[in-house]
């Protein structure tokens, strides 16, 4: 776990050790989810497929509708401790298809909204790594934004935060803080994890960025990369190395206070020059 | 001197030793365009304010219309080594006005464009460094891409590299290849530099990207970071460190197949969600 202490809220990352029985990875998250709020924290973020061992042979198996068991835990656990938790991703099952959702509920326990990854991951590349999500899951349609009494925040999945265009829009949007939940791999995540976070945040737009990855687990059909990251405004990179759910804390007085600093040093926000060009949602119309 | 074989031609970075004295820096300049034409490069990349120390109180001194001495030597050059000599930057005046232009010639010796830098430098990073380039220059209002036999080229100079829309427009239009003639500080040098160029190049957009400075003058009012690179669109990146030109050849036997084939390998451009988002040009309409 990781925790970043964001003005006058506390943000966990969990690095969830992922296993193939639903059960134990639920309880599991609970029970990191209540140390988070008992170290104070007020966002939680869970890892993509936190309910599910990641890869194709296993999305329909563990797929549930929403709500079902898994969301139930998750209001369950936001209620109880009064958390914000992102609950990372899960495989969902609507109408006869799949998608990788990520549910995120308030401290009452209702649910904000439901963010569908938008960007299925489809690569192939020979002799290392070919995996296509689109032959087992549809895509999702939507950016997800939710506001907190501390700042409003963006939801991808993975593969979405490879998407400038979505990050620049939720930052445009006002959102001063980005979560992806994430399962890079061994190919994938030593090559641009933690460049696609610190190019989102500091370099293009400005905001704190945090991810959640599954724990490694060396033994799994599909390895996770791990590095659950948070990084600053300026590009500060904190990661979570390899392996299980760890303690970290990394407080800052006012982060929120250093995002506004930022800001004003290297004004790129004020200095855009939308005469010349515009990252627009077409969803606007 | 940095040199990266694309395909067919091969790109020289010249990393130039820039002083106060205008003549030294033309003749150095043109030498050194003269010794990357007689190693086969057919495009020629100088560094931002290549014909003038870099900071307001020169700006007025060293500025010229276009066309002026500096482009005739450039131009000059471009022809009589017939390379496409993209003439990093120069303080120009037009109109009353100083602006930070960067010429382009190709083999034939005439213009082929000239783009006016379009975001100007204005930070203040209290205890760092303070510089407002609005003071003394007028920014420009134009994309800049051309075409040559090899691939279609986007440019940029300097600060217009932190601008993401930019781009993402140069490389929807085509551009497999993104210059920036670019003087970052020690302070932003070690911050950005590198980064800025592999966001751009490997996780947003899969272009080559390549950038060149001054050479390091620690004895300058204005210290130039060096590191003039070339980066990869997997984002391997390499740099020239520190001082003056360097003689380093990194040669890939078909550098834009390798873009095909990493375009192909992780289709990001395919795969953008042009239902839900868009960067447009304004200019256009």
């Amino acid at each position: 776990m990781h925790c970043l202490l964001l003005l006058e809220f506390r943000l966990a990352v969990i690095q969830l050790q992922v296993t193939s029985v639903k059960a134990d990875n639920l309880s599991r998250a609970r029970r990191l989810v209540k140390e988070a709020a008992d170290q104070g924290s007020k966002v939680v973020l869970l890892p993509e497929f936190f309910n599910s061992p990641y890869g194709p042979s296993f999305f329909s198996a563990y797929a549930e509708r929403i709500p079902g068991e898994s969301t139930q835990m998750l209001s369950d656990a936001a209620k109880e401790h009064k958390v914000y938790l992102v609950g990372g991703s899960i495989p969902e099952e609507d109408g006869g298809k799949l998608y990788n959702s990520c549910p995120v509920f308030g401290p009452d326990g209702d649910m904000i909204l439901k963010h569908r990854k938008i960007h299925l991951f489809d690569i192939d590349v020979p002799g290392k790594i070919r995996f296509q999500e689109s032959e087992s899951l549809s895509p999702g349609n939507s950016l997800s934004m939710f506001e907190t009494p501390f700042c409003k925040v963006g939801v991808g999945i993975c593969y979405d935060m490879r998407f400038a265009e979505l990050a620049q829009l939720y930052a445009r949007k006002g959102c001063q803080l980005l979560v992806y939940p994430g399962a890079f791999n061994l190919t994938t995540g030593p090559a641009h994890w933690e460049l696609l976070q610190r190019g989102r945040s500091a370099v293009d737009n400005q905001v704190y960025v945090a991810t959640a990855s599954p724990a490694r687990d060396e033994t799994a059909s599909y390895v996770a990369w791990g590095h659950s990251s948070v990084v600053n405004p300026c590009c500060y990179h904190y990661s979570v190395y390899l392996g299980s759910p760890l303690n970290l804390s990394y407080l800052s007085s006012s982060p929120l206070q250093y995002l506004a600093d930022i800001r004003q040093q290297l004004p790129i926000t004020a200095q855009r020059r939308n005469d010349l060009y515009t990252v627009t949602s077409v969803q606007e119309g």
